[in-house]
């Protein structure tokens, strides 16, 4: 047998199953139409918003990871409780164009950006957090071509680590950003070239739960973009802080506590801490991880040499990092519960495996659960960020998952 | 320096750099409109299958596994160069469907089949590869409720596994057949419930580059079957070998020594060996997997720590296996090339690294290779098969890659 993640907090368990923003998961399939279906429960991303704001000074902002679901409707929802938007591609800005959200608040990083996503964004007023010095003069040209001052801050490559993050992005030869070293002397030269100056941008790493290690790494960032705005005699409009932080999928993970979070950030950033400059957190799987789940049926239930494997409708082509192939070094489970019976005492040990025909969509291995028979439904929690689109959907041909808020 | 794979025979090295099809890559992209562009080269199919067919006895079926890679127009390529097709899904038969591909050369493998689908292969006299007994049943009361006998095999989970294979799909509790020893019960009650016999369908493995393993599971597998058929009482009338033929993706690989496995299956195989059974080789990977190139433009070329990293505007957004995350326990670098220098001397060692703002996008770590600038063209070899579709092609928005013949 092997141990499940946590379930998070806010899905009831009634003595007839489980609940989804208080509804049971069989209405909103036939409200969906079928299975697989991924739900995101908006109640969960405004309390989970709203408690972040209540632990971390006014001052810092709260920018919205779009990669972590760019989900159109998700996106709509969340554009009001949240300040800004992180994007990564020009795909992701043409979601939030669509959606009515303004350039001003929106920035793009990411380390391969190409000349017409650069002219795009630089057209439309989308700041640009550059890269690389290539990036930055390939930007400037651009803008010098368009007649238009670039809005740019410079990513910087930190030189210290975010400690325990599932996602290093930092403190080594790193893709990401300029050295810490050189990031002074570009940002003298992009201010001097006449683009409209916006900072910097420090993304240590992500999927942190140990809260002193994301105040330190917070701590580290303001101390380090004060030093680079000095040694570049620039001002510091805006400083990007990253995020990190993390939920648990596994057993053993305990939640981030937000509270020494939020204790770390009113020292580190107080009110006379860089008081002209805006601090902003970006945040994906933060806000919306926890608040989706993924709903799929159970097709056949079948016994193998005494194991017994219940397969369903859904799989890695919508739940990649479920199946541990996304990332992960060691395969662990994912929260799951067979909906139906979510308060029942187990019963048996199951493998629960996706539709697919490959030995690499299995969703949960040797997990303990009450029994599931055909056409039961099976939730797996922590759905919400990084589900759909990081999954290959088209892989086998079953098509997409559906989507819905409740 | 980390080595790479070999690059497969077929591309020619000039001192202007890599010909595919005798063409220039540049060219090729020019043609497709941009890049990151997947090539298959029609000739590579072609030669390989000729090679494969000279191999093997004439009276061996081979199949093409079109989860590979679905793409229309390879499908309609392939379509006069195999006998049949296996499918993994309804998805996949309407490719099949709509490229006019008869539904009688068609058989349906997965263990998640759900009724709707099953309903769809059964009207339209698609072959059944059953899954398990509750899959069995699923699909005569379907065909009962339709007035058509379902065409049906049954998949068997063997009690011998495919040493060597890049995925076990045997030798163990699976979720992939029946069971070997139920297998023979099962198929009598099948055939006795009036459903169009098949006969067994024998998958062990796949990715195997060892010729005497998969002469040996062959060898097992016919020997399963007909101890299977005679137990059950029921005629033989086709047998599906499976597959298990490897390609070498990464240093030390060794193609498969065909004509090994020809020999093999020349001796298991013979005229007088099950000689009213239709024997049927299913090969995805083996067919297509060398004959795709992924190309992809150099975007950024950076420093950062003393190390050098080529920013390409593709990444594992479409060749996600090359990033070492899917299915692979080890990362290893795949065959690469600098398009325009593929004959020169190395000169640096570099990281190649996608455009997804992610540290898992990365095609190539620390490999050798003539110097590359921005602009330039590097190749991923190996990208014929478990390509396109095999990634999560929406993962930060930047869109599907382009897909051509020549």
């Amino acid at each position: 047998m092997k141990p499940t993640g946590p379930i998070p907090g806010h899905y009831a368990s009634t003595d007839n199953g489980l609940r989804i923003a208080g509804a049971t998961p069989s209405s909103l399939v036939e409200q969906a139409g079928a299975t697989p279906l991924f739900v995101y429960d908006r109640a969960a991303i405004t309390d989970r918003i709203a408690a972040l704001r209540s632990a971390i000074p006014s001052r810092i902002e709260v920018n919205y990871a779009v990669k972590a679901n760019p989900w159109p409707d998700l996106l709509e929802f969340i554009e009001p409780l949240v300040d800004g938007f992180d994007i990564a591609s020009i795909g992701e800005w043409a979601l939030l164009d669509e959606a009515g959200i303004d350039a001003a608040r929106t920035s793009f990083a990411g380390p391969g950006k190409r000349d017409e996503e650069l002219e795009i964004a630089i057209a439309a007023g989308v700041t640009l957090n550059c890269e690389s010095a290539g990036e930055a003069g390939r930007a400037l040209a651009i803008g010098e071509r368009l007649d238009t001052a670039p809005k740019m801050a410079i990513r910087v490559n930190p030189d210290f680590e975010l400690r325990g993050s599932g996602m290093k992005m930092s403190g080594g030869a790193k893709v990401f950003g300029v050295d810490a070293d050189k990031a002074a002397a570009l940002a003298r030269r992009v201010v001097d070239a006449g683009c409209e100056w916006q900072g910097f941008h420090i993304f240590a790493g992500s999927q942190s739960l140990d809260a002193g290690a994301i105040a330190e790494a917070q701590r580290n960032t303001i101390a380090l973009a004060s030093r680079l705005a000095d040694e570049a005699g620039v001002p510091l409009p805006k400083l990007n802080l990253g995020g990190g932080f993390g939920i648990p999928y596994f057993a053993g993970d305990e939640p981030l506590d937000l509270e020494a979070v939020g204790e770390g950030l009113h020292e580190t950033a107080a009110v006379d801490v860089l008081p002209d400059t805006r601090l902003v957190l970006e945040l994906g799987r933060y806000l919306v991880g926890e608040a989706g789940v993924y709903l799929t049926r159970v097709v056949d239930r079948k016994e193998s040499q005494g194991e017994t494997f219940l397969v369903v409708d859904g799989g890695l082509h919508h739940q990649l990092a479920a199946s541990g192939n996304f990332g992960a070094v060691v395969k662990r489970n994912y929260p799951v519960a067979v909906v139906e019976r979510s308060s029942d005492a187990p019963e048996e040990v199951v493998h629960i495996c996706g539709c697919l025909c490959t030995p690499l969509d299995r969703l949960a291995t040797q997990v303990e659960l009450p029994r599931a028979e055909v056409g039961d439904l099976i939730a797996i929690f922590c759905a919400g960020a990084y589900g759909a689109t990081a999954s290959p959907m088209h892989f086998l041909g079953h098509g997409p998952a559906r989507e819905m808020l409740v």
